[in-house]
């Protein structure tokens, strides 16, 4: 499924190399004036500045809105939108053809479809998360309206593995949501951040607020005491479990962590496999990262931002 | 919502206190004749041995199987079934009808839906994953028909805290999956890995293979190298990624780890907050954990065989 | 699938014969008091009087309410409830255990499960809509706050068919639904109540407003004029379109038909078939209509009022 | 919601006058090499012939495919594809920026969204259909793989209304799907036509198999009765029910009709209401439909070939 959401919903589409990107906001309240600055703000945000290392293939990703909107305001029907493929370098991969490249999804995508986009990465490529960009500036803009706002900050290791690529966690704090805000057991406010999380190429850990760490404190040290003084906007002294009781918001800012290991595409060449099990040591002319977490930050923002307006506007409150 | 699934699908109903927890299972393939014993199996594994520690409610959990059997035959319509709330003190609760616990989900849910049974945590209460292990266990033999396995370990911290809870970590392991199962971008398998265990009461994290250690690897040192000699059956040297690659599996064991905290009610009593914010110091008579991690282990695994069923039917491969 | 809704959700099960039937409504507002002998009233309008023919089964109907209620109000979680199967003669359909009966379900079931329960028509008989029943007159309790009436008149043809069955045409109005509910395209409100009545158990035809006849009118006959002394509250002087326009209602009465074909099981006997294509002429004990479309009208009713429901949540307007 | 199907799903966007129409079809199998021609023969029969009393609107409908192909192959991935609206004449429909046009979905529209694309119809407009149409015809490739074959005619009323437009009926049937393909209970195989039918603009009324006409006849008179020669491949001697039987395929024919009733925008003026409540007289200078029905029956079949679609996949016969 290519869908997140329950009424306000996102379908992307599109390959690296293909003809175009693109995704349909589906649920999107009518009546919105977007503002355009923004998601092209959010889209540089995922390009990165060429000092952090980041990707050298120069995406003008020029975005072209086809539907949904009169005079740049949500008419309650689909947005759709599509970013073209110009920079496309096929040429780069096609060694790539009959070679699956090791730590990729080339091998799983021939053994789930029988055959597969091999140039950049076709479907499973990063550049799939320009669209949720997009729509997850659409979604933030609802969430401003409410004063909710989604932040976040990058820890990368430190590493002097100068030539080869490393990963790094991103914080993310979706500060204003009121208490009350997501659904118990299956649908859980946590659950569907993991999963919006776990979405994410190369996406690898999760956890709310004091998450894996919590394990090593008791019961008296984790559970986050009331505060009266604060309550019940502030309700608690502390926010181990980042924000989230039961599945639902408890006022306290939502807070969790997103790991993502290194990318494993090598400039100096992989090891390679071909159907008949045999190695091809080949280097990929594409244009890859050192370290994509930096502009990988905007990329949980978004989601985050989907998951949470989808919550409130299931509730009525958006 | 309280489904989980797409073409194999769990709903949960049931309060700690009401008259039942139950379930129903939609989408159940016909002519499995079902080993009754192993579920009776698998919810003792729930249960706990009381030697680790376990909870002290004495459930008898008796199944009641209202449909979609035939002769204990699946009948390919929906599966439901109950189980009575028949140790319900619900006196040891009377102080809770006005008041919230530190780090439970009373004042949450109350924000939600202006009301809640205070009965023993009511919706929230752990005792809903008896209907999941129940379903799990039915989806566990769906699964060893095609010799695919669940196991998993518990890890727990060192602790001298004798009088207060501590939490843990479950490691699980699902082999026999063959490579191509999973389906790309929002419903990645290990999205929806995340999303089932995130659902778990008192999970807090989660990560796949290396999880959040991956962060302090390089991109070479992460990469799993091919291996020739038993490619594609298992088709990497070493398997840092957790078996999924893309969101869809690629032979090797699928592994993940969840992160539980502590559970948070204390024997010796809790500060509580009614709604006027004024502190009040309750000790709660009801039976609980100091360690639950044990017996969670079932539910991780329980879960893990819903969401690889349902992969698995929706590919046609089950 | 057993489940119809989005936001505001009911799943069905159970075979006519089994333990029980049952349903879970999942998404119920919560904070409201449930009327029970509007329930009680609405399952003996299915019923039916002896006088109009009805069943002679003697279903006694009792609702076991398992959750989601605390002293009898909706706490926001699912509310699942049962009705044993007490008066269930298996003896009668031992016939049928190798044989299909003509225009039933039992070929096909058979043809896609493998198997099939056999007594009393299982998960195919009418008795399923009990269950729909139940919840639709839990829906019909949300909407009467919002002052919307669903009632219904059912049409039966002259007939001098003293020993056969016969079927009708149930007229469904549901009056005080503001202008603006529902949604384009795919889930218009007519194609959710098209489904939702195709559904019910020997229904064969829907229609909208004049339906089939408007194929005799032209444009200007068919076209609903604006009368401007009620507009807007009452924007038409006629109501053809059956007061949905675009899928969205328009403030006028919703009107639909549905026609339910005769019941097929004859009880003189019926020649039935076998697997290996024989005919056998069998006489079924089992106890039936001879029209059975006078207690339908209230399933009708039930199904439209799940349908508004869900309609009225999603918008925010219950 | 925009999107129709569960594994096989078509989301739809664009308005009439915007920049483009489109969809996106997730779910499609991998492998099948697409024949564009076909495609193209779809859409020029929903286009129409003028000597029909067509539109006379010159929509090219060039196609241009997005995604989800490789050399015409599709991967498995979604598919989009849109559909520039070229012929768009905006100044023909400003007279109805502040008005309603009786019959049509404007007022309610508006009512739904506070606001509503006033050009063309906009998201409301037929032109959306093209969209089902090239899915449609994509689906109904995969079908003939499996020698299922969707056809349709066309019942028009005989009227001398020369100035005036007429609706009609398109019956249609599904040949050769085998016995057992369906689900029971909500998501029947005649649920599931019905509220694809319902969902195309104009649609007023459904009916499986004898209908409306069957409340005319006996309980005897409608059974289909077994045909042992010919069993179980052609299972009956009669179809009065339709081809489906609680919800699922008999083996027999699939045979539907769906009413449509008059377009109801008329050449010589039409008097629309403003949101004040007074009348204007207006002329849109659109060009429309005398008689819309013959090419409709295309959108007919497309609708049946996105159910059967989504069914057989779903059940793992695709």
């Amino acid at each position: 499924m290519n869908t997140i959401g329950t009424l306000f919903r996102l379908t992307t589409f599109g390959e690296s190399h293909g003809e175009a990107i693109g995704g349909v906001i589906d649920g999107c309240p009518s009546g919105v004036p977007l503002d355009f600055a923004k998601i092209e703000h959010d889209l540089h945000r995922r390009q990165g500045a060429p000092s952090q290392g980041a990707t050298a293939r120069r995406e003008t990703n020029h975005v072209e809105w086809l539907s949904g909107l009169l005079d740049g305001v949500t008419l309650g029907t689909p947005i759709a939108f599509i970013v073209r493929n110009t920079d496309a370098r096929t040429s780069d991969y096609q060694a790539l053809q009959s070679c699956y490249r090791p730590g990729h999804a080339d091998f799983t995508y021939e053994h789930r479809f029988g055959l597969r986009d091999w140039r950049g990465g076709g479907r499973a490529s990063a550049r799939e998360t320009v669209s949720r960009v997009i729509a997850g500036s659409v979604a933030r803009q609802l969430l401003q309206q409410k004063a909710i706002a989604i932040t976040s900050e990058v820890a990368l290791p430190k590493m002097d593995a100068i030539d080869d690529s490393y990963g790094g966690i991103v914080e993310c704090t979706i500060a204003g949501v009121p208490a009350g805000v997501g659904t118990p057991v299956f649908a859980r406010l946590n659950a569907l951040l993991a999963a919006a999380m776990m979405s994410i190429p190369s996406a690898i850990g999760f956890e709310m607020g004091c998450g894996f760490s919590s394990t090593q404190m008791t019961g008296r040290q984790f559970a986050d005491a009331w505060q009266c003084e604060t309550f019940p906007q502030q309700p608690c002294s502390s926010n181990h479990c980042g924000g989230v009781q039961g599945g639902i918001s408890n006022g306290m800012p939502i807070v969790f962590r997103v790991a993502f290991h290194p990318v494993v595409t090598q400039p100096g060449g992989m090891e390679c496999i071909d159907c008949n099990g045999r190695l091809h040591s080949i280097v990929i002319g594409g244009r890859h990262d050192r370290s994509h977490v930096p502009r990988t930050a905007v990329i949980v923002e978004s989601m985050a931002a989907l998951i949470l307006a989808d919550a409130l506007i299931q509730q009525g409150l958006i």
